[in-house]
């Protein structure tokens, strides 16, 4: 490609709405530009690296056994109101009418299609096990998209769907998916982990999610550096910090702390550690008979812990969902106010709930329901029944790994994930076939979807610097920039760029020659901000010497190369990165 | 590909409701299955007609310079509305609104969002030409879709825009577009015509049509076998078929004409030939004006001859559209019930426009303005005052083509469409560039549509027969089948078929090895019915004589071919395909 055939139009400012750098530097590369709030149209480079992730991904499908095909965008609400997704999905699934005032959805994901078509397509186990993928345009309708390609509300993305006789042979396709999955993420050339994640609302009963490695990720990724252990901070098993309880050795004695409603403050008035402190938190359920009954919990954590809500939504009783107590029924119940609250002696019966670090606790500090008043020396079974136990806590940075080591938290940005989803769908929709006994059963679906767009945005939030993006090599628009220096003076300058230029093309390198009439400054700073890998300078004065030059986008100085080696030392840089 | 790892499902019986063979023929052979009314998943097969039709759509595009880039599906109405095909466009275009209210479009074209890239991304004549594409999901909501791919609602479209500095650069980028649509459905191995056009709705002042030839096509074509002419029947021009209007030689008589409402009862009762009679067409416009005021009009066909419809809204006065005048006004204006109306004397005055075949005739007969009476000897300003000339009818076969030879019209299938835009949308959008004196000019624009899964069903309407799809091999979703005769019993069959299956495969040839345990009889029906240009068959029985056999899907019989041979007769029965 010549840089005056095609389209490079780079900005020097990113638009004031651009928060995150993948935003900005994908806008001022001339990669995207805005349709409407979340919707961009993909400009030529964008659209080259978008080919590019798509391409790996289905070569890595289809190696793995995958098969494409093309489930359309809109699809019919009946699909939707069998799967029961009609009722479930909020404001973001966007649903549309036709002229005929039939309800249809824009589809985020296509389990109902695929679904139907499984039912009418796979009548024998011979035909087991399948699995059919498709690279399509999706639709969510956030309510504030932002952040450019990391979540806009049309974007491209990658959804296979496997089908199977059996949990063995799911879990089997699972693994599959899963290999599959650690290819595409290396071949991309982004650092990657593969966490153990929460099932969502896609349901089902194992997950895995693909994180990219970045510090602006919104994903909190636990993991042992020293082992295989990763997991979404959601679903990673907070540790007991305390091996076992230790004596009461303290009275129970009922303490003035004015002006503390927080444990740190609790602490320093005392001139105890936080780590002696225990919070309570007070949750609400409703009950499901007919009016609703609330009911009040007490969490217990230690007080330098946090609360982990998917874990507390997971809790035996709190199915229906749950919230923070409001004020009067934290007075109703505890008969003081917020921040004095603790599990002795509430005004009326309260089911305690405690971390298992905090069970484990003696001679702590609590609330002494009573406002200004802590207790001190608080002993379980001595001072107030045992609780009931569960992991209600975010692992935090330095917990002991119980297989060894300690855990370490880094932020990820999601690209992907990999679900069991079981008979969840295959039985809403009548989706079974005939096992060899003849009898009808039902097919054992995964679900695996990988965010093709927001790949893009998530490598550049990994990747940049300040003068631009740092494509990995697979991913980038092109792998080689060639920048002659006055190639409209110069026939040598000319001649020297096209020669190099046609060689490379004939290596199969993705190549550019920026043929604009542009100075070398602007040049340089365009192909660094659009962050192509490898940058060829060629030049009258270096020709003289019969050197040109060759710099990697992350080498700070270019390294002089004779001409005669220009081909094969562009080659191996490439092969370096 | 072992179809074992692949899913084929072909099915006996299409559903009652495709009407036409191409949705018959995709549904029954797997290649495409109904979502919902016009919306259809590409099954594995079709995807893969589709996928090898983007691919020679793309190549050529790229090589004729223009740039790919991917603008989005939902479009945000203020730029209809800007265009002003917010309100003009009718029920077909999908509105949708979010969930903040705002007014959004399915893409059915996207001249509004590339206009809107142009005015802000190009500011100089340096930048231009340029030339953007996209491949992309469209969405026209059809009133009654029918038809499988060839009318759908969700339908696949190349759609490319082109911008120039002045109409001379923008008639370069329209020819190169025109060149490249000509290699395009070369390659794609259909028998079409590039035909002009009438510029429709698009608007605009040039414009071809391709269409490829097929029987069941919807659109007439009319073209001269022994010459490059071919236009739409909607724009072909028809020729005076009378070079000079012959001396009157009959006087003017009513004649009664009972029960003769149509020319050709009419020249039956008067024992004259059809050719004799003029045809009388009513028609009404309304004028801009408020109240609007009605005009009726008297268009004069000869009684053979058809109306066109398209040249009948181009005739000044129809600016704002017609129709066909109601049975009151009729009676109002010519005093008398359709079926024996005419130009003589009307009981008010009207405007009379005859064909140009019209008004050279001599001594004819037409309608006397009298229930169950005709007058003949008819003669142009001696019984009434000359017309209104203008070309009314569509072209029959036979018509003499002035520039030598005779007319013939088939049939055809509109796959492709260019248009010269002119300023029409950057005018509308105020897309301006600086000219090389500093001053804003408008962009020149073009516009060029390929339908890229009509495509799939125009190539099945041109090339099936009775066992089902013959694909041109550029389009086949596979381009040879291995059909091995019992591959599950004896490995000499399955052994040779994988020594085929794997030369093949490193000649760069897409082909499939049927490992299915099935009979042979449904095998090769199955591939007859998918349409695989070259099928190879190999058996014990054979292989015992060291032979193959070999068969294109146009041939009736299998040539036989020694096993040595066998790569090397695939691949010459494939390159001559």
């Amino acid at each position: 490609m010549h840089a005056s055939k095609y389209h490079i139009n780079t900005l020097k400012e990113a638009p004031a709405e651009a928060e995150v750098k993948s935003h900005q530097l994908m806008t001022r590369a001339g990669m995207i530009r805005k349709a409407a709030g979340g919707i961009y149209t993909y400009m030529p480079l964008g659209l080259k690296v978008i080919r590019k992730i798509e391409g790996i991904v289905r070569e890595e499908m289809n190696r793995a056994g995958a098969i494409e095909l093309l489930m359309p965008v809109v699809q019919p609400a009946e699909l939707w109101v069998e799967s029961g997704r009609w009722e479930q999905y909020g404001a973001e699934l966007m649903r549309i009418k036709d002229r005929h005032q039939r309800d249809f959805v824009l589809q985020p994901t296509s389990e109902e299609v695929i679904t139907d078509i499984a039912r009418n397509e796979i009548h024998s186990w011979r035909q087991l096990p399948l699995n059919f993928y498709h690279i399509q345009t999706k639709f969510r309708d956030e309510r504030r998209p932002r952040f450019g390609l990391m979540r806009g509300r049309e974007f491209t993305m990658k959804d296979a769907y496997s089908f199977d006789r059996d949990e063995a042979s799911a879990q089997a396709s699972y693994d599959a998916m899963f290999e599959a999955y650690m290819r595409i993420f290396t071949r991309l050339g982004l650092e990657f982990r593969a966490v153990a994640a929460d099932t969502g609302s896609i349901g089902g009963t194992r997950s895995h999610e693909f994180q990219v490695v970045a510090d602006t990720g919104e994903d909190l990724i636990v993991y042992n550096p020293n082992s295989q252990y990763a997991a979404n901070i959601e679903l990673a098993v907070a540790p007991c910090l305390l091996a076992q309880r230790g004596p009461a050795t303290e009275t129970l004695s009922k303490t003035a702390t004015p002006d503390a409603p927080k444990c740190e403050i609790v602490a320093q008035q005392l001139g105890k550690p936080l780590t002696d402190t225990v919070k309570s938190i007070v949750l609400a359920t409703e009950t499901d008979g007919k009016p609703a009954q609330t009911r009040i919990w007490l969490l217990l954590l230690r007080g330098d812990h946090d609360l982990n809500e998917i874990k507390t939504g997971k809790l035996a009783g709190f199915e229906n969902g749950y919230r923070f107590a409001t004020e009067d029924e934290i007075l109703d119940t505890f008969g003081c106010v917020p921040g004095y609250l603790g599990p002795i002696k509430p005004l009326k019966p309260v089911t305690v709930i405690a971390d298992p670090t905090v069970a484990n606790m003696s001679d702590f500090i609590c609330g002494a329901n009573d406002e200004g008043f802590h207790y001190t020396g608080v002993n379980w079974g001595r001072d107030l029944p045992e609780p009931q136990v569960a992991d209600l806590r975010n692992v935090v940075a330095g917990d002991p790994d119980p297989q060894g080591g300690q855990l370490a938290i880094q932020r990820g940005i999601e690209v992907g994930h990999v679900f069991f989803l079981g008979d969840k769908y295959s039985k809403a929709m009548g989706a079974t076939f005939l096992e060899n006994d003849g009898k009808p059963a039902m097919l054992q679906m995964g679900c695996y979807g990988i965010g093709i767009s927001r790949i893009a945005a998530a490598a550049i939030e990994q990747n940049h610097d300040d003068r631009g993006i740092v494509w990995p090599r697979a991913i980038a628009p092109f792998e080689v920039v060639i920048c002659p220096m006055g190639l409209h003076k110069s026939e040598t300058v000319r001649n020297a760029a096209e020669t190099l230029y046609q060689e490379l093309c004939a290596q199969g390198v993705d190549v550019i020659l920026d043929d604009r009439d542009i100075r070398p400054g602007i040049m340089f700073a365009d192909w660094e901000l659009v962050g192509v890998p490898v940058r060829v300078t060629i030049g009258d004065r270096g020709l003289k010497e019969n050197l040109i030059e060759i710099q990697t986008r992350r080498q700070e100085t270019a390294a002089k190369i004779p001409v005669t080696e220009a081909l094969a030392h562009t080659l191996e840089q490439l092969k370096s990165l």
